[in-house]
């Protein structure tokens, strides 16, 4: 399914601009960056939970915060793009 | 239904700063700012298709991206979020 990873992570301080690294980093392992903070993975349910339970370790939960958006396996049809993209699809089906 | 937006502005110029604050205030007329980029947004199909056209008119589509991302009706389960949380429920039932 594909899963779309939001996040802000407060990087006021050295150590949110570390936390934004390694949140960005794990991130890549399962997917494509599609915007600087967005990110779409195409997991199945337990990839899910690891890297859910992975990124909420990283992060700081009292100043940064992650969302987790479950798109199913249809979803070519549920995402629209304007503008740049500098992305590569998850799957090369997105870029149509 | 539950749209997504999602954007990538960018802020190197004065004019990319002036574009940011207009697509984001645009944003908050029709919806819940529930990250710094992303916005949660409850919207028929016509005022969906009256926000993407007025968000596609702000943006530079050369240096600049907008993503929707089409939640449907039944977003609730589809929705998860780890950590702090400033922002209010779309229709107040996001907040479980």
């Amino acid at each position: 399914m594909l899963v779309l990873i939001t996040y802000d992570v407060n990087t006021e301080t050295t150590a949110g601009k570390a936390r934004l690294r390694k949140v960005a980093k794990q991130c890549v392992n399962y997917g494509r960056r599609v915007q600087n903070s967005v990110f779409e993975c195409l997991l199945d349910q337990a990839q899910c939970i690891a890297l859910k339970a992975k990124l909420t370790e990283l992060i700081d939960e009292e100043v940064d915060s992650l969302r987790f958006y479950y798109l199913g396996n249809k979803y070519q049809t549920k995402v629209d793009h304007v503008g740049v993209d500098h992305g590569l699809a998850a799957d090369q089906v997105l870029i149509l």
